[in-house]
């Protein structure tokens, strides 16, 4: 069984046609799967809604807390890509026993060219596959969580 | 360097306007790993775009070969998915030392609600970090070559 | 009020995964009209779903029937492209005092690039101007019954 | 030959994915066009591409002088649905002898659930049949420009 903890993110924005801006709603994550036929024994919650770079530390925090208080041991948490590193460093730093992946996107699923259902497939495989450890799952690579980053100029992650 | 073998199958399936039938043109990898904002270094080769109904002896060989004779030892193939467990098993009897994945689609990627994205994403983080072996990436999960088949009623992939 | 008579055609067209062919289903205008969030007031009904190359003279006589017994005196009929205009002759002889505008598509709504949207916004608006008459709305062009014949090289219908 | 003035709107907004906010590049139109496989004479212009909140009295003239100077009788405009009524106002007030129809989206048309395609359908066939004047082409509907409002609840328009 695989927790999937969804905290929001560019993953899961939508466009709200009466403002004529961007927001959160309900996650997207179940449709996603359905999408992809996923037969993979998962429990998805929604610890949060937020933009990663709105998260504090009490936010980090109760992502920490959920993940080491879940009875599963293979966890993917999906998360705004511009402080993915930083909720990575928290749970590298404080959780052990368990394989982590953090996952999101650079465009959300809810537009046509997302990157979000590629992702997805990439996050649950290495969490089914990795050793004890935390992740992160972009660009169809993986990093541990202390030797990645991400290129603000390109929006891609590297290995540092 | 990830070696992928294209061999055409649902994924890769289009609609012909003008017949109004369904047909195969060029590939829509290149487009799709676009898509994910892949930064994995592959190198995309097409070896035949056919129907797996419609596979031979010589054509199954023909996958055999290449993947014996590529310079890479991590390989992935998409695959239709009528025939893929066939090919899997032709590839796990006579390739050895390489991790080869395959993978397909029940919906052709050039439709809205393909799983095409969702199971490259899958297969390509597979291939990178499983074991030398031949395997079914479909569905989210991955099964090795003589442990799998596909249930033709609801279509998903099962252990067996 | 406007009535639309579904007939099928490749408007409508979509994939049946478990037998990887096209298929017929239920028709997909209610939830274009949602899309294009239409405020017309419109009353939809299935009259058959198929291509328009399996119509005989009874499906025709049939359509024929349901447009000259309807209620409304403005009507959109969609419908294959491919004996589109013999319809349309069917109807331009037999009915009158009713604006009849005859659309369709070229690509499956269910497929990404379907022209399926685009054809019932034009459609829908050009059966609220138009004088009594049957007409044909593809291309964005709209074509008396009598002067259209489709292209089947090109696909595009144009004027005779 | 229709001429088509492009001013911006939520019809042509994106998703810019390095800022993670919404943005404009250019026109979708002519994609647009070649997705509905239209094949009504038409010249695309892009007079500017702004939010149509953003727009000021010398933008809306711009807009105005551009429609009297075109050589073209009947003339199609995207625009932002916020302010379309202004720009219909601004244009009926002062420009006779051409059929103006002004229309938009509520949802971007780089998104997967836009009304756009529907829209521009809808727009491109009014445009050629209505007589002079001008006119708002919005869900699914066209009205005089001064019988009409956007219902800012429910973000439809309606007629007054």
């Amino acid at each position: 069984m695989i927790r999937i903890f969804v905290t929001g993110g560019t993953f899961d924005k939508q466009y709200d046609e009466l403002r004529g801006a961007l927001a959160f709603g309900d996650t997207h994550l179940l449709e996603m799967l359905r999408l992809g036929r996923c037969r993979v024994d998962v429990d998805v919650r929604t610890l949060m809604m937020i933009d990663s770079l709105d998260m504090t530390d009490a936010d980090r925090r109760s992502i920490v807390d959920a993940c080491r208080d879940a009875a599963e041991s293979r966890i993917l948490v999906t998360h705004g890509t511009d402080t993915m590193v930083d909720t990575a460093r928290a749970l590298g730093t404080a959780v052990s026993g368990k394989t982590i992946v953090l996952t999101g996107a650079m465009v959300p699923y809810a537009f046509g060219s997302s990157d979000g259902l590629f992702n997805l497939g990439s996050a649950l495989s290495f969490v089914q596959v990795l050793p004890p450890g935390v992740y992160v799952a972009m660009n169809g690579r993986c990093f541990n969580w202390d030797k990645v980053r991400k290129n603000r100029d390109t929006g891609f992650f590297e290995a540092i």
